[in-house]
């Protein structure tokens, strides 16, 4: 039911212009919430132990693919502009997430400032890259570097989940504050994103042409989910989120890892891997949508708290621009790429609605549901933006 | 890990001439019963939440398939020599089943000589299926025929097990024996299976063809996924296994009904559905390995009991060689490709688990071990037997 409530909703978003992800949370908003109508029967759904295993399964996948799409030179050649860009869209907005917490929620804890500036960094790839897609502009210049920054934005923006995270749990255990609380899950996702990168990129190569000996069907698909559990339960063992080793290991597979094996007649990777997405990554989305309650918003706070977050995810994105240095990009156009938040976005305000201290939650249902709007429209807005802004831009060559 | 397990499993097992499904459950086995060594550290697999549901997926996953490979026509046109080998290798297995259960245990209820006799019904058509492709003699006469009985069974088989599990079910709530309580499982099942097919054949066309309108992507996989948990859903909702919906769905699913999602460019079903298999299916069959507890055959009573079954199971399916009347087959072929039990074997044998009667479980520890034991030795036997006889019957043309 789940698999067929999201294609409807994505085919509802497709019809009105929109990407299939921001149909497919609206789906799981409308299942949710249809208990607003008296109707009960989907209740149920909310706290389902099976749908839930399936929507963590589903990001790890998600994540691996976003990091099958690009790779670890790719990013170290991205270079300067990228990566200024990149920092900027993450300080910026950060900064305004905090400002706005903690103007609107004075008496909330700095945990909950912190989180909310951390859920307004990371641009979301999948958006970014499907809207250039569509409109067949993805290979310019300006493409290029939103791409770039939007990778080390998501990067940047994983390791400020984990370092706030992990200040959250310290918190949570009643250990002082230090800032070696901060310093350690950054210094440990830096370690361990060098270290498995580096190892990765030495040792997947030979496991995979081992891998070639054996006899038996599927070890490259089998071997590719192990790295990719692996990698996701290594960085949750080490105290980062089990979504930063599953894009670790995307950005280390490489098709070249395994022409080998698509040479002698398997299918690549992607054609491997999408399949089990598909099954898996539209019940996370769905279950997101669920989980929306729809009368938080019934609160004039939680809806002013909601159009304040999206004004600074939107302003503070547009920081980036100032990152374009010298390379002739059209800044508007980048400014406004970099507005999604998408999946990640919604990644974290999911980890956050698990996060307590002294057995309080650090973001409530109602403060879920404003990150929720601000994702939702985040996502709905760029595409007619993009395109707008686009259409003013001369085509490259 | 249990992914990496299988395959390594997997691998031994295909240099060692046998199947891979064989490998991936002696490396359960052996997963399982570490603990006899001291180390405990695998304990926990046992019981997992995450495995089981995958494990019962996978098994979806796996009937669906192999649904896949036949379809509602193929087992209309086997005709009579199919038939009448299969009723013959559901009959005489059944009754040997109960005959050396009620011998070796006689103070057992009359469940578990029912359920005995249902384990050994099925014939396993993946591994019949794939030995013939094996040894390239998949197109002859005995092929077509053991392969149409082989599906046959496996719906007679799965009939059984409805009707012995419904059964069961009825003891437990208390209700007296009726011979409405056997006969209405198998009418469930009747009515279900000619339903399903009848309305399936009819609407399955259709929905998919309503689908190709549609812009979203994956839309064929996610409704034929959909429609395969949909049956088997409504099967597990009026009393029968799962499984029976799942292969049910992948018997109606043909490649006529979705050609022209291949021919806009798409992949088809079977190359969609594999990878999830690929991930899922292992999962089931390490898992039982990982259940089999090799101490409970220190027992030399269960150890007879095994051995009892073993020829009980081999013995039944020599049967079917009567069944094949004025077609020149070759008997003995015939009969030792009904051999294998397999992936349905161990299924049966897992829901046996589940079964209580009472507070008491029908199947115990030690019966389930002798169950996978006759399936090992069935399994292992057939490769090598079909591969001695083949060689000795002249190829056709």
């Amino acid at each position: 039911m789940v698999l067929v409530v999201a294609k409807i909703g994505g085919e509802l978003a497709i019809r009105a212009g929109q990407p299939p992800v921001l149909g497919e949370l609206l789906a799981g908003v409308v299942v949710g919430n249809i208990a607003l109508t008296g109707f009960t029967g989907f209740e149920g759904l909310k706290h389902q132990a099976s749908l839930e295993l399936f929507a963590e399964l589903g990001v790890l996948i998600l994540l691996f693919e976003v990091g099958l799409e690009s790779s670890v030179p790719q990013m170290l050649r991205v270079g300067f502009t990228a990566f200024s860009v990149a920092v900027l869209g993450v300080v910026a907005p950060f900064a305004l997430g905090w400002a706005v917490s903690a103007w609107l929620s004075p008496e909330a804890s700095v945990y909950l400032h912190a989180f909310i500036g951390a859920t307004l960094c990371a641009t979301s790839v999948g958006i970014t890259a499907r809207v250039l897609q569509d409109l067949g502009r993805s290979k310019e210049l300006e493409a290029r570097v939103i791409l770039g920054a939007a990778v080390i934005d998501d990067v940047l923006g994983l390791v400020i989940l984990s370092a706030v995270t992990g200040l959250i749990l310290a918190a949570d255990r009643g250990e002082p504050f230090s800032t070696w609380t901060v310093l350690a899950p950054l210094a440990k996702a830096v370690v361990f994103l060098a270290g498995s990168l580096t190892l990765g990129v030495a040792l997947v190569p030979r496991i995979l042409r081992a891998g070639l000996r054996v006899r038996v069907s599927g070890v490259l698909l089998a071997l590719s989910l192990a790295f990719c559990f692996a990698l996701s339960g290594l960085a949750a063992l080490i105290g980062l989120a089990p979504i930063v080793g599953a894009f670790a290991a995307g950005l280390i597979l490489e098709p070249i890892h395994y022409k080998e094996y698509v040479e002698r007649g398997e299918h690549s990777l992607e054609v491997l891997v999408h399949p089990i997405g598909a099954f898996l990554i539209p019940v996370f989305f769905v279950l997101i949508g669920v989980r929306t309650d729809l009368r938080t918003l019934a609160d004039p706070g939680i809806l002013v708290l909601a159009g304040a977050l999206t004004i600074a995810a939107i302003l503070g994105k547009q920081a980036c621009s100032l990152g374009v240095i010298g390379t002739g990009a059209d800044r508007l156009t980048i400014g406004l790429g970099m507005i999604p938040r998408g999946e990640v976005g919604l990644i974290f305000a999911n980890i956050g609605l698990s996060l307590t201290i002294a057995g309080e939650r650090i973001v409530d249902d109602a403060t879920f549901s404003a990150i929720v709007v601000m994702v939702i429209v985040t996502t709905l807005a760029t595409p007619p933006a993009l395109k707008w802004r686009l259409s003013r831009v001369p085509r490259a060559s």
